[in-house]
């Protein structure tokens, strides 16, 4: 079984509405009034990042990724939970969550922490209180919206390939994400591949994105515009908004989300080649 | 670092007021006039559950040490976000799931997978909402107080050396927990031991707990008594009440808070030798 196949699995189980089908990066639930966005993400050694690397920055990453995935809600944090193998300079791992919990003033709601061998796994569950309703999710875009995203595109494949800033310590675009809330029909971080993650919203729209590569804003340094298209961990915010829309916040227009077509994506009007970013075990 | 100091560690970050300094089982936040109940436990292979375990079996008990920390804090379950390893055999995995939502009523809110290398690793977040104010804790016992078990003890430690129902299967108090949450003044379930938990709640509440060996209900089959008063993993209710209190479900009465004295715990009056249960590293 694959991890595809282990998510279809789990859609066969008795689901929470707000978990939609497990078809979106996080779940809402009502309570009170409110609604709440809920979501848990791991991270293993030698999957999403390199034995040997700084405690304090797989911290960083393992609250930056939840924390992303609140943004794409348009979701004030509440606070975090923590599970961590308890691994041997866990001090830098205490270290980089005092400093992403800071960065962004969330809090720690708890911490579960297990001695075991082999390689170490954390995960985290970050809870927030959504600030628009509805709540945005990759579902609601329109033909005729703006595709957008926020900043650059690639800096963490350099990142992966150079000094590892932006591939480790990704900075998730919550204040972007609270001020795009009443604007976008749809919304998702950029996590598995730009390319990749934009099929995925017009599949769960039903409609088409058409993307043009020229339009992309690529960081500085890329070369390879189609693989950094296609590489994950930008956790920057993809969009779709109402054509012509005033947006609060700086991004830029890659493309057109059009009538369902016989590709669910199109790069400058044909179906990209191969593979588009990454696609869960 | 061993765990303790994790913790410790972890307590000089910034800490949500729910997180209870985290020196509770779960977190508890105000959302809307209500009161929610989070909690978040891992589980290892070779730590939790021996390898070569049915994986039905480890999701079991994923989901039902969660439950039980609702069950602790009287608290409707609303749903669980489950991390796992892609483990080779995962469709006993979901299997596991299905059978333990199913049987306590529980949606899933979300779910994460991670294929590596090395011992498995599981990880679940519970959510669920509280049902009376305060919500019951460790703190809150007072002098006075019976202190009651729901179920008996024991039972887990002979599965572990036996056929593993007990151990492997732990039934959550969801029931018992909801009903006695207006009578109880402090509540926790039974996961490292009966001492070592009645010493939790009698240093939370600034108590001493007077247990008497021979009004612990054990489990049939128990030879070893003071053994299975030190074993964990028997997800049953440890509470406080007020003396003469009418109890809404069958406990067994086996011991009184006093006033704080020397001891945080005594057994038969004297303060028990050697180690009182499992104390994580």
């Amino acid at each position: 079984m694959d991890e595809a196949a282990f998510i279809a699995a789990l859609r066969t189980l008795p689901l929470h509405p707000g978990a939609q089908d497990l078809r979106d990066d996080a779940a809402v639930i009502e309570v009170g009034g409110e609604a709440l966005v809920l979501t848990h993400d791991a991270i293993a050694e030698g999957v999403h990042y390199r034995t040997g690397t700084d405690p304090a920055d797989i911290a960083w990453k393992l609250v930056a990724v939840n924390l992303s995935d609140l943004a794409a809600k348009a979701a004030e944090p509440i606070g975090v939970l923590i599970g961590a193998t308890l691994v041997e300079d866990a001090g830098r791992f205490i270290h980089g969550l005092r400093e992403i919990l800071a960065e962004y003033g969330v809090k720690l709601l708890g911490g579960d922490t297990i001695a075991h061998a082999g390689p170490a796994t954390f995960g985290c569950t970050a809870i927030g209180r959504a600030t628009v309703r509805p709540v945005p999710a990759r579902t609601g875009a329109r033909a005729g919206d703006a595709l957008y995203v926020t900043g650059t595109i690639g800096a963490a494949l350099l990142g992966f390939d150079g000094d590892g800033a932006a591939y480790l310590r990704p900075r998730p675009r919550l204040v972007e994400g609270l001020a795009l809330g009443p604007h976008v029909h749809a919304m998702m971080d950029v996590s598995d591949g730009l390319l990749l993650d934009a099929r995925r919203m017009a599949e769960a729209s039903g409609c088409t994105a058409a993307i043009e590569l020229g339009a992309i804003p690529f960081a500085q340094g890329v070369h390879d515009r189609l693989a950094a298209a296609r590489w994950g961990d930008d956790y920057e915010l993809l969009f779709a908004a109402p054509e012509g829309v005033r947006l609060p916040v700086s991004a830029t227009r890659i493309g057109t989300m059009l009538e369902k077509g016989a590709e669910p994506l199109l790069l400058d009007g044909k179906s990209p080649p191969g593979k588009l970013g990454y696609e869960h075990r």
